[in-house]
């Protein structure tokens, strides 16, 4: 497959996998500090919902990239973008 | 609601945060040195796996407890029992 090469959407994908190891320290600190279960399930349940969102993004970083790529340099066989919506749909695979 | 009582099960559902805190900082490390978008996929899909399998492990340790407490001093009304089970669905709603 291929890295996320463009600063800005690498940038975007690691501050959002910031505030997650942020709020997944949150978390720890709210069972050590006896806090309520339920409170404590709706924060899990939040850090859940942004790590999806942020592979959901970082899928779309991905698909931006390469089909622009593709788009660039257009093959006579359709070849390389064939192979960019199979590394896509592999990656949606993942998400379920 | 309550909160998490049992000191082995709050140090293992501790432990397990640890892991998946440490799982996104390798995952923004992959990200910083330019890793493969699929082999950060797969880094993803495994915490997010940690953090569902963790929330099950903190609602099971939240039953336990309840239940253990509501059986030992049963009342004739059932009414302890069923705030338990109350508390557990809404947990357990929490996880979809």
């Amino acid at each position: 497959m291929a890295s996320l090469t463009d600063q800005k959407n690498r940038t975007d994908v690691l501050n959002r996998l910031k505030r997650a190891e942020g709020q997944l320290r949150g978390i720890q600190r709210m069972i050590e500090e006896g806090d309520d279960c339920l409170a404590i399930a709706t924060q899990m349940a939040a850090v859940r919902k942004a790590l999806d969102s942020t592979y959901v993004r970082m899928t779309m970083c991905f698909m931006e990239q390469k089909l622009h790529a593709a788009m660039a340099e257009p093959s006579a066989d359709d070849s390389g973008l064939d192979s960019v919506l199979q590394d896509i749909e592999t990656l949606l695979g993942k998400v379920r």
